[in-house]
């Protein structure tokens, strides 16, 4: 079998884990669980040269120096450097635009967790595989709770490898998450998807014609240099933002799906990032200058000054610069909208 | 009636308000209500001169400084300079020397709150009135609940202006200090006492003739230096670190009481200090850039970096310089056991 092409994302703002994740180093970049970064654990996964070619990597201007540095253990890595963010339909047809039409691509989000990275290698392997064929194909993560953040995948008709996909459904409430969770044929839709190039580029001309037009003519109009790869602007400028999901996988005919069980997190929250981390006898999570009495669960992190609690459990503290937000778990998807974070 | 002399101590480190209240500038030095420091507001409440002579602070050298900044306020004020820390029974004694022997002295700790100022002042000149007779008297403040972390005092005859104590008891646990506050009888000792200088003099000679032999001594051999006081260093060092309590009241024949109901507060943690505060509608104090989302009765200050608070109820978080305090109400009696705050 031929490799597979990883297609590294570095979008996603993650203002749900400010104060430590901001606007100038984001969620990929921060080492926020184990000692590498989220961006730099993604190319790790992909890294085995019997089964995954160099990775191509799409990311915005802004972070061009993280990703530099951070990529600088991967040999032959390309980044093709997004003049401004255009969601990931656009993302993914710049890679696919700068592959060889049968080149199978992995298409990865740099922002998760993924504990289990030998499920993960299984599972792309199969997708590949269905991708080959031209499949556009998701990766259906076994849901573990009744997750409402999450949109859902219901399976169909097998196909070996994987299966088709019978729907894409939207975040449910609560009522229905539990109902997926029970029903056992729904898996989460984690935005890792496998696609053969020229099959991608083809979908996406049925489908939205503007968008593969003007990528095509940025990356026609685009210009090398050394490992980057810059799309012209104007072009680019002109292109609709629009996530593949809406563009291509609820469209085409051929969704299908690979299900998998991987210890996946999405990192989404200070909660989720909390459960990610392995905590002590008591559930706690400490790094940096931390003093922790009568605490259960708590998460407590600083990059400087002592943090000294008492007495809570199941709550996040943050210290990160000139910033301290203090959460309760229930509290933390609402980390996005204080202040602090909204006006970075 | 002659005026009442203000002896004002400045002992109590605070250290369950840390990380505000550090050895550097402790508890009495600090805004902690309203604007003006405990130890101002202590001056301010004896400094009607219709009824209060100048004041007699007594301090220790670590605090001369913030001292002499803070009373710059009061016109003639006198400084005590203790080259160490001996306990209220020899800083009064220290005052007591220094002043004409028929000298009704009122002695008030400066790291308490008082709300009802009005209530304290008449409390004082009926407490007064009883040291001028030469009782040893004691305020007794009329308590707000079972609290067991003071000593009590109980109320036996009528005086007139006050009652004599009936006994003095150490801090209680919770079954007794509920009998306590439903006998009526019992108020609790906050420390503030009016004794004529002479009278408390001859008690102490009668109890403790060391701790007044090595006193007076130090005062002899001491130095004046302008409005400062020196008392001679040798001397001082050799007295025995006693509280007034064990000294003199409970054990001299004449201790008197005086009802108060004041608004009192020792501000001896973050719930009290909270609870001196008004709060919002929510019941939340904030100070300084502090954002509170879905949050209830929470002490919230920071010198500095913003605070940013989601779903917390009844918690305190401080910060200050390079420490970061959370903890909740019921903990923070055990603030003062931080290694932050043991280790200063």
């Amino acid at each position: 079998m031929s490799l597979i092409h990883p297609v590294v994302l570095c979008g996603g703002s993650g203002t749900r884990l400010w104060p430590r994740s901001r606007k100038a180093q984001p969620k990929p970049f921060l080492p926020l669980v184990g000692e590498r970064t989220l961006f730099e654990a993604t190319l790790e996964r992909c890294s085995d040269a019997r089964h995954f070619a160099a990775p191509i990597v799409v990311a915005g201007t802004a972070h061009l120096l993280l990703v530099k540095e951070q990529a600088a253990g991967s040999p032959g890595a390309r980044i093709v450097v997004e003049p401004e963010a255009k969601n990931t339909a656009a993302a993914i047809a710049l890679a696919a635009a700068l592959l060889p039409k049968d080149a199978v691509m992995l298409v990865c989000p740099s922002d998760h967790h993924i504990a289990d990275v030998s499920s993960f290698r299984t599972a792309a392997k199969q997708a590949a595989a269905l991708a080959a064929d031209d499949w556009m194909v998701s990766f259906g993560i076994a849901p573990t709770g009744p997750e409402t953040g999450f949109g859902y995948i219901k399976r169909g008709a097998s196909l070996g490898e994987g299966y088709r996909v019978e729907q894409f459904v939207e975040k449910p409430d609560l009522e229905r998450a539990e109902q997926f969770l029970a029903d056992g044929n729904y898996s989460w839709n984690g935005g890792i998807f496998a696609f053969r190039a020229g099959a991608f580029l083809d979908e996406l001309k049925i489908h939205r014609p503007d968008i593969a037009e003007k990528v095509l003519a940025s990356v026609a109009a685009g210009r090398e240099d050394g490992a980057l790869f810059h799309p012209d602007a104007a072009s680019f400028a002109a292109v609709d933002a629009e996530s593949v999901d809406y563009a291509i996988m609820e469209k085409t005919a051929r969704a299908a799906m690979v299900p998998v069980a991987m210890g996946w997190s999405d990192i989404g929250n200070w909660q989720a990032l909390r459960d990610a981390r392995v905590g002590d006898e008591d559930g706690n999570r400490a790094r940096g200058n931390v003093e922790l009495v009568d605490c259960s669960n708590v998460l407590a992190e600083t990059d400087g000054p002592r943090i000294s609690v008492i007495g809570l459990s199941d709550v996040a503290i943050v210290v990160d610069g000139d910033e301290v937000l203090v959460t309760t778990m229930e509290g933390a998807q609402k980390v996005g909208k204080l202040t602090g974070a909204a006006k970075q």
